[in-house]
C-alpha cells in the first residue's frame, strides 16, 4: 500500500492507495500515516470514500518524528568522490526533524548564511515500531519506505566540522511522496536512485552499490539507541551531487530539485534563496 | 516556579513547587511540564493537593522533545584543554531526544561500544513556544532552565568525527531534577556548574565563564532553524571532564556521577556497564 498526507480545506489529511483505489481517511482519523498503515491491514479503510488524488497537495508524509538518523558515505563512488576515505562501519549524523518539509514544496535557502546549497537523493526508511537499544532493529521494524532530498549547505557543513547545522535548516529535508509498505516495494532488491537539477540528470545509480546494505545500517544505527515509531533511517546518497563537482555546481535560486527512488516517487523543490532575517 | 515529573502509582504525573507548597497535577492533567508551567500562571494549579516530593521517584522533566542542540567548547578552559580551537562561533551538534533519561537513573553504558565514558555537566534551556527560523529566539522564548549531563562516550565521539552517535546511546542524556522558571533562576546571573565522580570535585566553573552567552547561543540556534516548545538547547560543559584529562580518567562500573548548577539541583546518576546485545 501507499500512504500520503496531504492538505484538504487547510487540513492535513491520510490517504491511502491499496488494492486500486485512492481512499481519503475520514476527518477525524488521526493525522498519523503508522495509524494509517495500520488500519488498511485491519481492514478498516475499505470502507473510506475514495478520492482522485491527482490534484491534491501533499504533504511530508511523517510528522512528529523524533530524530532523524542519517548515513554518510554509504555508495562506493560518492565516497570515492568527496575524498574521504571509505568508512569501515556506517558513518552516522543526525538532521533534526523541524527541518522536514513536503515533496512539492519551495527550500528556503538561507543565503546570508550559505553560499554552496546541495541536494542528496537518499532512500528513507521509516520505523513502525520501537525497536532496537538492545536487540537490533531489522527490515521488519520498518514500516514503510519513502524519498528524502538531504539538502546540504555545504560551506556550513564543511566549516562546522559537525554536519548537522548546514544539513538541518528549515526545509531542508524533503520527503515522500508516499510511504510506500513492503508489499509494493522490496527493500531486499535493488532501486534506482536519481536526481536532475532543472531536468539535468546529476545523480544515478542503484541501492545495490551502497557499501552498507539496509539491514546492516539498522542493526549499526540501532545498537544502543532505541528506534521510535517514526524515526528515520536516510540510507545515504550516490555520487554526483553538485557540491562535490569540479567546479562545484550548485543549486541556483529559482532552479528545481527532482529526487526520485524508482518504485517510490519523486520529489521536487524549487529552491528559493530567502534571507532567514530579513524576510 | 519549579516543576518535576515522577513517577506515582506507575505513571508520569506532573509536581509543582510554587509558593512554598509542592503540588501534584491531576491524574488527567496531561504529562506535559509546559502546560504545568502553564497552569500555575493561569491560577489552576492553585487548587491542586499538596504533596511531599521527598521520596518521590523523579523523571525526567521533559517528555518528547523533538530536538536537542547542545553547544560545544563554550567555556573558556574547556576549549583550551581540548586542544581544539576556541570556535568563532557557537560550534552546535545534536544528541538524540531518545537518549533523555531521568536524573536518578542508572546509565547505562554499551561497554561492547566503548572504553571510554565520560560526563558533561550542563545548564540546560527548554524551549516554551515555537521560535526562530527567521525571527532570533530569545530568553523569553525559554520556558525554563535545568540541568543536563552529555554523557559521552569519547572513543565513539572521536572515530566517528560526527559527535552525535557517540552522546546518544541510551539514556546519555540525564535531565532535570527540576524545570526552574525565571521567577526562580536568573538566566542573566553568573551560575556555578560542577560535576563529581564518587564526591570528587572534577568540573566547577560558573556560566560567565561562557565564550557565547545564552542570548546568542539562542539567537544562533535558531537562525534558520525553528525552535518548537520542548526543544532542548545545552549550553556547554566547564573543563575537567576526564576525557580530557592526562592520563583520561573515564567513569568506572558503578560509580556515581553527580552534576549540579546551583539554583536548579543535582543529577545523580550511577553508571553501569551493560553491553546492549548480551542483556
Amino acid at each position: 500500500m501507499r500512504i500520503a498526507r496531504a492538505r484538504i480545506d487547510g487540513q492535513p489529511r491520510i490517504i491511502v492507495d491499496t488494492a486500486g483505489a485512492t481512499r481519503l481517511a475520514p476527518s477525524d482519523f488521526p493525522d498519523d500515516a503508522l495509524a494509517a498503515i495500520a488500519a488498511v491491514r485491519a481492514d478498516v479503510a475499505a470502507n473510506w470514500d475514495t478520492i482522485d488524488a491527482s490534484d491534491l497537495e501533499l504533504l511530508a508524509p511523517v510528522s512528529g518524528a523524533g530524530k532523524i538518523i542519517a548515513v554518510g558515505l554509504n555508495y562506493v563512488d560518492h565516497a570515492e568522490e568527496t575524498g574521504f576515505a571509505a568508512p569501515e562501519r556506517p558513518l552516522t549524523f543526525a538532521k533534526y526533524p523541524s527541518s522536514i518539509t513536503g515533496p512539492t514544496t519551495d527550500v528556503f535557502v538561507p543565503d546570508h548564511l550559505t553560499q554552496g546549497i546541495d541536494f542528496e537523493a537518499e532512500l528513507a526508511l521509516v520505523i513502525g515500531r520501537r525497536c532496537g537499544g538492545i536487540t537490533p532493529a531489522t527490515l521488519d521494524d520498518v514500516a514503510a519506505a519513502t524519498v528524502a532530498n538531504d539538502v546540504s549547505a555545504r560551506d556550513v557543513q564543511f566549516a562546522d566540522a559537525q554536519w548537522t547545522r548546514g544539513k538541518s535548516f528549515d526545509t531542508f529535508t524533503p520527503l515522500g511522496p508516499w510511504l510506500v509498505t513492503s508489499d509494493e516495494f522490496n527493500l531486499a532488491a535493488s532501486h534506482r536512485v536519481y536526481a536532475t537539477v532543472d531536468g539535468e540528470l546529476m545523480q544515478e545509480d542503484h541501492t545495490s552499490e551502497m557499501i552498507f546494505d539496509l539491514p546492516t545500517i539498522l542493526a549499526f544505527v540501532s545498537d544502543g539507541i532505541t528506534l521510535e515509531p517514526g524515526d528515520i533511517v536516510l540510507s545515504g546518497t550516490p555520487a554526483g551531487a553538485g557540491g562535490f563537482r569540479t567546479p562545484p555546481r550548485y543549486v541556483q535560486h529559482g532552479q528545481t530539485v527532482v529526487c526520485g527512488v524508482e518504485g517510490l516517487g519523486e520529489l521536487t523543490n524549487r529552491y528559493v534563496y530567502r534571507s532567514q532575517r530579513t524576510q
